[in-house]
């Protein structure tokens, strides 16, 4: 039988305790805003498969540490050029406990080497109100993220423990990138025929983020739909995902996507930039890859 | 460095290879209507949020055999009452690493033991296509699960990584049981101004469901509305979550619900059931909980 000290260690240990005390918290889009006022808008999508990673990268050891060390890598090439990381956790889900472990040393190595930079993790959450808090204290106590996206379709009651914690963002996914995102988000919606994308957008912008602690996530793949949703809402940060290997455009995405400043975008790219060589220059060659998307999108300003 | 071998050695050691090979493989849909068949139709919510476990379990040691012991003789104590167990996620990753071995303990532990039973988890994932791969390895390669609960919104051509599993249960949510669930799942859409809840049950029914392994989720907090979507699915299996602590009542459930043969209902409790007691005679105060919904349900057919 364990004390209840035995047992406190034990979660710590764990990383079931606030692993994160000893960072300075900053808010979510302050950090955002600090990255956009010094000129970045990439967010590098650390969508890191381990069964794609380089075949160097497998060899340092298990799947913890070779997923760990590809994103070390990645970081530390890419960290002066961006505004956000992004991880998406289906991909470290697929590897059972080493690639959760992963995950959560990919986070904290962020937090505590380069704190100025916001991790936005992409796990697409959303259950009724009570369980949702089960995945608040995952993404942001024990996971450490400073950002999450949500599902929309339950509502704003629902999402009330993730809308009440307002250091933390919370980007609700309104028009996705994929080519079938059209047959439920197009659909045509009350007397003016408005689609759901749009109403969504609405609502989001007008009666979800009370707190100023909410963001829009609109595919790089859709521009013209990208432009009616800034529109709807105004200065709000928007997610961009979908820009290289998905085929978004950067020029047309700037255009539809920048908010009266100039700025508001978070422009995320996974593959084309982790995955730009699969050699040992896979560092490099992702910098060079993030150079060049933040070069595009000065260009396109 | 290591071998291949050495890597494939310590990926099944963390449960990244199919954990569960030697149980036969039945399909979901097989196993569901065996039960129905039966006579069963509770689905117990094994929603085990580690603060609310007895005092009594807390003390047998680690986070993870906490939670594990706690799931483990509520199954011992319910399995030849139910038509189905329901461990939502958001409980298990609230915990961390300890959660998320308990989570997989859980679920093996069924498959291991009463494999005749399915075992759906509640984990309402949906990503674009090639990232629900991750998810999909997840759910049913490393955790084992028979089925999953997903989000529509991005459409049936991101869930098709879901959809391929012909022998899983690929679990809609439609309505759900929270009380803003209507804010987007009630808006009027189309021509004639139908609840978007009906249409998204219609696209499942009609385009989602071709491998015969879909379903729809209803909250038993909406008994209207769960009449209206079984006339637009027709037999198909709809899972019933929300009676008991939420509020659903059970006959006026089991009379929206039941479909042409008085069956295809997986009606779910979770609290009413798991936290009856938080005395030592838990798992007993969950068997006669179990009892009584059983009855109730049987009473109302």
């Amino acid at each position: 039988m364990m004390t209840q000290q035995n047992q406190a260690e034990e979660r710590a240990g764990q990383g079931q305790a606030l692993p994160l005390q000893h960072v300075a918290k900053t808010a979510f889009i302050s950090l955002l805003k600090q990255r956009w006022q010094e000129g970045y808008a990439v967010c590098v999508g650390l969508d890191s498969d381990y069964e794609q990673l380089p075949a160097a990268v497998k060899k340092v050891g298990s799947v913890e540490e070779a997923i760990f060390t590809f994103n070390r890598e990645i970081i530390d090439a890419t960290h002066d050029l961006v505004c956000a990381y992004k991880p998406n956790i289906a991909f470290y889900e697929a590897q059972g406990d080493a690639g959760y472990r992963a995950l959560m040393r990919t986070v904290h190595y962020i937090k505590e080497t380069y704190s100025h930079l916001p991790v936005i993790l992409d796990a697409k959450r959303a259950d009724i109100g009570s369980t949702n808090a089960g995945y608040v204290a995952a993404v942001f106590d024990v996971i450490g993220a400073d950002a999450v996206t949500v599902h929309p379709y339950l509502g704003r009651e629902a999402l009330a423990p993730f809308l009440a914690r307002k250091e933390k963002g919370i980007l609700v996914l309104v028009k996705t990138s994929n080519p079938g995102s059209g047959e439920l988000q197009d659909l045509p919606v009350g007397e003016e025929q408005e689609p759901l994308y749009q109403v969504v957008a609405r609502h989001v912008a007008q009666s979800w983020n009370i707190h100023g602690n909410c963001a829009i996530v609109v595919g790089a793949t859709y521009p013209a739909e990208l432009a009616r949703v800034r529109a709807i809402v105004g200065d709000m940060p928007i997610l961009i995902p979908g820009i290289g290997t998905q085929g978004g455009e950067v020029a047309a995405t700037v255009n539809a996507g920048k908010n009266s400043r100039g700025q508001g975008m978070i422009i995320g790219a996974s593959r084309s930039i982790i995955f730009a060589s699969r050699g040992t220059d896979f560092a490099q060659a992702a910098r060079r890859a993030t150079e060049q998307l933040d070069a595009e999108i000065r260009h396109s300003k």
